[in-house]
């Protein structure tokens, strides 16, 4: 079955994305979406953008779109890549700063798309063992041999990162390139973008289908000095012209246009996270002090897989890692203030049932 | 500027798309897109699906778009892939199926992104040269060491192999991977998707761009062997779990779904191409025998960068590549018969005035 693939068809190890269930009555906290529309400004850009150009190409270069991009940030349109999603983005990233045979560095618990990248792209990694509470031992990510990726809020933990300790990674990794993950990043405090311009070896890379509620739309982007934007077209042009669809170029641009209805949204995706936290806490889950837009949660009662099946089974799904150390966790997407009512009920059924078997 | 880079992205030596221009009273005859808008049908599906998904991810395996493209050529759903414009479809090909040390062959006049990506994953190339008439000698493609990749109709000569010539190609490469790059097929007479299930070698690749009038929507695809279109998968599953996003599955399914249309619009654009080749023949215009929805042309007493430029100063945009063998040649999209009346008129004017310069 393999007779035509290549060594590198042959040698990589593929990511394995969340379930995504067409079930009407699901409850989908599996995936990180935003539980709301995006600005109904998208979608008024996208029925214009489109009824007229579907037979055009799109721009190649997006440079209206990254000038928007930029001046939110405080930056210039040289100092933005735009992607096909962030994960497109990391990938792009991977091709242009990172090295075989000089090994990178990123947490042992973090987004698990990065060993298939550096498989992929035979990049030697290590994996920085994280401490008993998930957190990141920053002094740990110091004088990398190739460089250094670290989400910041991490994944699936939840956890964040003071601005200081990022920047003292870039600091003490003058001549690699560190990347910061910021898929997170709108629903915790302070992004590593205002270290930018201070540092040309920082990359960090954000995502509008999180915070802005576009994931059906893939459209990720990094920012950095003009020389790590450079290598990254260089990267996109050798790869694929156009990355980005005229609608998805369209609709990502009205959406950071509508700034009121982003903090809107994010701040009470905020507000809900603490509620449900809370509500957690009360029913005895450890719930890891998340900045992110969902929890890291388990029971000392309960097993994760346990949870994740009973909860399946009531319409509410969740995403469930069978890896070491954290195989009894969920992680859970903070969905509207309902749908985590309606997660904290269910848990409470479900836990009493157990008492009674 | 290039402390950060990686080799690979020293080494990349991108390709440079066709001008994107936004003039409104342009005549665009320069990348080949289609001058009919797509199906309505394209358009209502992306309203149904827009308006109440584009926070949700889209479908990472678009199985329903992947059997709609199944049946119209008499494929199973997993002998199909599908990408982000037929661009991606092909970077992922270089990757899963070529290999550093082993030599591909493609034609020496083609589509100027195969050294692209050769030389970004550092796969060894062989050019090999295109006879006087441009047409491409087959038999100097049997038994490659490293692979074959030639489009049908060859870009942007717009000239046609028969479909005994790709078998023949096909077949005297057993052991590799022999790529068809069909881009342009709808335009022509047969494609090499009737080989698939008799030659396990054998990856067609066709997009949306073209005769499906969606290059604003970025929809390619390839089909192949189940082991061939499952090395494309785990390509695309290391790289990027969502290539597709929820607007583009879902226009790119009914323009499938809409046959009528799509023959009704072909025939159209072919019935103008005859039209053009014949008035362009009467200025004197040597044109070759073109099977794409573009001609390829040159004049005996006429630059073509004089005429590109003359061209573009009255509001028609076509194509010159300055490159050996062909620099006197342009390569002009075949619009509506309103733009190629247009364009014969525009060249009378600019010939005649030429003759009093």
């Amino acid at each position: 079955m393999t007779k035509f693939w290549s060594s590198m068809a042959k040698r990589a190890e593929p990511y394995v994305p969340g379930l995504q269930l067409n079930e009407p009555d699901m409850i989908k906290l599996n995936t990180n979406e935003n539980p709301y529309a995006p600005s109904p400004k998208v979608w008024e850009a996208i029925q214009t953008e489109a009824a007229p150009n579907l037979r055009l190409y799109p721009s190649p270069t997006g440079d209206e779109f990254r000038s928007t991009i930029a001046s939110r940030y405080g930056l210039s349109a040289d100092e933005v890549f735009i992607g096909n999603g962030s994960d497109e983005v990391l990938a792009f990233s991977f091709m242009a700063f990172f090295e075989p045979g000089k090994p990178i560095r990123y947490p042992s618990i973090t987004y698990s798309f990065y060993p298939v990248y550096a498989t992929l792209f035979d990049i030697p990694f290590e994996e920085v063992p994280v401490h008993k509470d998930f957190s990141v031992p920053v002094e740990a990510f110091y004088h990398s041999a190739g460089g250094v990726i670290l989400p910041n809020p991490n994944a699936p933990t939840s956890l964040y990162l003071e601005l200081e300790q990022i920047e003292a990674i870039v600091e003490k990794n003058p001549h690699q390139v560190v990347i910061i993950d910021e898929a997170y990043i709108d629903f915790a405090t302070e992004s590593a973008t205002t270290l930018i311009h201070k540092y040309d070896n920082l990359l960090v890379i954000q995502t509008t289908s999180k915070s802005r509620s576009l994931a059906g739309l893939r459209v990720g982007y990094a920012l950095g000095s003009k020389s790590l934007i450079n290598a990254l077209i260089r990267m996109k042009d050798s790869f694929n012209s156009y990355t980005i669809d005229r609608l998805a170029l369209a609709g990502a641009q009205a959406a950071f246009e509508d700034e009121a209805y982003f903090i809107e949204v994010t701040e009470k995706i905020i507000a809900t996270r603490e509620n449900a936290i809370a509500k957690m806490n009360a029913l005895n889950f450890h719930v890891l002090p998340s900045k992110a837009n969902f929890i890291f949660v388990s029971h000392p009662d309960f097993k994760a897989d346990f949870l994740y099946t009973a909860l399946r089974k009531v319409g509410i799904l969740t995403r469930h890692f069978k890896q070491d150390l954290i195989h009894n966790y969920l992680r859970i997407t903070v969905g509207t203030e309902e749908d985590m009512d309606q997660l904290i009920e269910k848990l409470q059924h479900i836990m009493k049932l157990d008492d009674l078997m």
